[in-house]
């Protein structure tokens, strides 16, 4: 049994060993390759040489010691509220909005040098738009250890690393920035447009177009989008409910849609994206756009008596694209930043600079995206509590409250908290998943990509963790800090003050979120001007749309509170017993926050 | 009979003067848009502002007063060959290549701004690519004469059109530039992997990837390239003959292939393109690639014994569409430029400008590129000569008289001038579907599409042609300048001195092949390094090859004439009997060259 055991274990290792890339020589992103007994490393434009890319060129070492560190960055835009304050109001914010762009897009690689389907460069990479692309290649087949060379010989169980680091033990409510349940919902609803993994097909497959493109309320093929179209003044199908307007249902428009058998064909509905008649948060979401695209339909039909119904529908379409880019970096990225820098959007801004109108979604911003924590277990509407499977699937409760009250209700209620032992147990399973498909994807380690988007390894557990007991259990787990998976790395970084996210989920998702709305074709120098947006008014639209503008101007009666965050004068709904309000009118934990 | 012919036929044309847009009134790139009873012109941008975006701003005045018009800039590099050996053999080139790329890739729209499924800019210009892109949108419907308000309320017939002005008379050779053969060959095949016009869905529709993608050889699905491929050591499937590596029979590799009935199912070949078994010049490109791609294969092979199949395959594929890049640039642009300024490539020019590495195929680059009377009437093999229907689908001719001999008669063989009446008759039915398809996509007119290419436009057809008899009988055809059609008049637009092709094919061909080869991916500042092409050894490959390495290390036995040009110390083959040798070595007409 042990000569079994060292054959077969302990004899591919002596053979891998051989694979000099499994221990990532190359540094400063140099590309490894085996050449012979040994390796080389391409060092073309890294700004460094050498054997392994380690010697900076002079002006590397230059631009590396002006620059700032990501935690001094976070540290001077989270404090020095007064400062901010002033450069939001001069042309200055014009220079610096023009840096971030610049700093966070660069970081990503445009076209893409890697994708799913290779573990290096290749014309698929380029052409074949079915596979997400990738950030780094993986670690190399032949290695002694998963993670390459560090680490131990077996990772430990996707069970038990869920259960133990992710497991929601109690509701922790993010009291740091006082997150919206309706910005979860956002997320979920802004996301699945692009993230579309192909399960069938496999873990690094997609049936997503890798941008910002409303297919989530278009359909993503020809055919869908035809059936949710009703072809007339560019409108999409609909129905009536106590005079107010809805998305179909089901059984006029018979798209595909997941729903749960359980769900009586009459409460079905027929939307853009399959999946999403599942949550009435994502149901809200997906009403108030097609109420918005009928509505532009009809601001442009009035403009453009001649327009026929294509032409209504698609200049609607880049509109409600624009809309949705303009809430999502000047509310959504704004609130998650926790910045005093008070971000917007100008394409124009990029205009002279080198960047590319072009976008791959890469499976490590999916599986960065998997923010679970955030999805509390209860849900509050109106004096009404609804546990997750008294949630789950129905959408009556948006006609049994409104959509006003819902929206309300989802403005007051505080969000997860992301971070350590917050996944609820309905969610626990896609960490699971989500761990084992980093394994068959086989992603770098956390420490790898902190390399890559130029943040400095972590050293320790504890420095990781920044708690010992966690810092503990996990060495356990790992064996070795440079072992630690990007996706359990991440959930469990120790979090940044004042921030949702924590820091190398901001070093590795802003590139990501900033790459795919700058590079979505309408904020192209060619495309950005009125004529595309059907004229001055469209272009308007585009150009001022706020989360609450949307809200308000397609729901009957008063408008209640469209918040990505729970205002410090509102009284959130579902906090802990053990939290109470404070003296300055926050909320926090009986023994301090 | 009168009144319904002035109910049907002008009853139309006064309800559709209402459309503004017909005459086309906003210049300089202008967007117009019917607005209430009139129309705006969107100017953003464009460098001019006024209701027609007819006054230029203070820099683009400057701006336009510095810049040489394109005859002058074409008379300056086709002449002063002294000066331009200075300057191809000083650093000073790498400035003016730099000039050249970027002037002439700025003229395309990139992300594109039209699409042949919309007369207007919408998401699917940008993310449906199963349609050709457009440059300019088409005439709109309802305009008062088909070309908008300019010319005849009807056409002439294609078929009059064709009869008149392209059907050949007489084969006229190409003696101000003696191309070759080989080059009419090269840029069948070249060109055929990026124009794959679908014409079961229509004339604006397309299968092709939109790149020099090398799709030809290899296949445009994952079915075809898999059906192809040996699956060992990377290489593509073959047979031998004669110890020589030829494409593989259809037989044992059941690809969809296009062959005439009469072509015995031995005689049949697999190939990437299912177009290129029908002449025997397709067949030799065909051969010399696959012939290429395998040696590549045993190159690499050798250089990285760990690789596998896949790696092997896909690095070669890189590397020959690198090769195929060079080539076009240095030999085959070069000789078509008719340029004393040696272009060559190199990517790193453009890596601190604005540019896009993404390109899409335009409709107009498709007709633009239909050279037919380059393709001349019989075929001249080592004393044998050939008639279009005993070279039409025999590829055996390649076997009987071996491929180095077929190289080196197609290197000795002047192809057909550019020009009018030069169209064989096997072709002149392609012309007639080129201008039906024109109408089908409803192109604006040749003068709008040289205001869009910066150029003027011309006033009489005098002016056009260069020709009186030629200028009666079109404007006879037309009636006004502004209506002639594109694709008629590229082909009958007076020649350029020392040319190939006329001016306008210049300045509007030069745009599309430079943006479609300096955008591909391996030229991004990401890809362009060693470790793409599988280390030096191939990037080497990718950075030196010429046409005539290509075919010479490719062929057994002694290397004979491999060229885009006869040159001027060889008798070329198949000239017409009023031909002659003039006494500086080259040939002229008895009358005058």
């Amino acid at each position: 049994m042990n000569i079994v055991y060292i054959v077969f274990v302990l004899l591919p290792a002596i053979v891998v060993a051989e694979n000099p890339c499994c221990s990532f020589p190359c540094e400063n992103r140099g590309v490894c390759m085996r050449e012979g007994g040994g390796y080389t490393c391409d060092c073309t434009r890294t700004g460094y040489y050498g054997q392994n890319c380690e010697t900076p060129e002079f002006w590397t070492s230059v631009t590396a010691a002006l620059k700032p560190s990501p935690e001094t960055i976070t540290f001077l835009r989270s404090n020095f509220k007064w400062f901010w304050d002033v450069i939001n109001n001069i042309p200055i914010r014009n220079v610096l909005m023009r840096g971030l762009y610049i700093a966070v897009t660069g970081k990503v690689d445009s076209p893409p040098l890697y994708h799913t389907g290779h573990d290096y460069t290749t014309w698929d990479t380029y052409s074949d738009r079915t596979y997400y692309a990738r950030v780094l290649p993986p670690v190399p087949t032949d290695c002694p250890t998963p993670m390459g060379t560090k680490g131990r010989k077996e990772l430990p169980s996707p069970e038990y690393l869920a259960q133990t680091f992710l497991a929601r033990r109690k509701f922790i409510p993010d009291l740091r920035r006082r997150t919206s349940v309706l910005l979860g919902f956002a997320a979920q609803h802004f996301t699945h447009q692009f993230f579309k993994t192909d399960f069938e097909k496999g873990a690094g497959r997609t049936w997503s177009d890798h941008a910002v493109d409303m297919s989530h309320v278009y359909g993503h093929t020809a055919e869908r989008q035809r059936q949710l179209r009703t072809m007339q003044d560019g409108k999409l199908k609909h129905q009536w409910v106590d005079g107010q307007m809805y998305p179909p249902s089901l059984q006029d428009v018979p798209v595909h849609m997941n729903y749960h058998p359980d769900v009586p064909e009459e409460k079905r509905f027929a939307l853009g994206h399959e999946f999403f008649g599942m949550l009435p948060g994502l149901f809200v979401w997906a009403t108030v756009w097609l109420r918005e695209h009928n509505r532009v339909c009809d601001v442009m039909k009035e403009l453009h008596p001649d327009w026929d119904d294509e032409r209504l529908f698609q200049t609607a379409r880049l509109i409600l694209i624009g809309e949705t880019v303009k809430i999502i970096i000047e509310e959504y990225v704004q609130h998650l930043s926790g910045s005093n820098f008070q971000l917007f959007w100008d394409p124009e801004l990029m205009f002279e600079e080198k960047f590319q109108y072009q976008n791959r979604i890469t499976v490590e911003f999916n599986h960065l995206y998997h923010w679970h924590p955030l999805m509390p277990d209860q849900f509050h509407i109106n004096g009404t509590t609804y546990d997750m499977e008294e949630y789950l699937y129905n959408n009556d409760l948006v006609f049994k409250h409104g959509l006003n009250v819902t929206v309300d209700a989802m403005s007051r209620q505080i969000a997860g908290q992301f971070g350590p032992k917050n996944i609820g147990a309905v969610n626990l399973q896609v960490a699971v998943e989500t761990i084992k498909k980093g394994r068959e994807l086989r992603l770098q380690s956390l420490n790898e990509y902190r390399k890559r988007f130029d943040t400095p390894p972590y050293k320790t557990f504890q420095e990781l963790t920044g708690d010992e007991e966690l810092a503990a259990q996990l060495e356990e787990a790992y064996g070795d800090i440079d072992a630690v998976e990007m996706y359990v790395g991440w959930l469990i970084e120790k979090p940044v003050s004042g921030n949702v996210l924590s820091q190398m989920f901001l070093e590795m998702g802003s590139p990501f979120s900033f790459k795919g709305m700058l590079a979505n074709p309408i904020c192209s120098p060619g495309w950005w001007k009125p004529s595309t947006f059907g004229g001055e008014v469209g272009f308007n639209l585009v150009k001022t749309t706020t989360v609450r503008d949307l809200f308000c101007r397609n729901m009957n009666g008063p408008c209640g509170l469209v918040s990505f965050a729970v205002p410090e004068d509102v009284q959130p709904t579902g906090l802990p017993e053990d939290v109470e309000p404070t003296e300055e009118g926050g909320q926090c934990y009986k023994d301090g926050c």
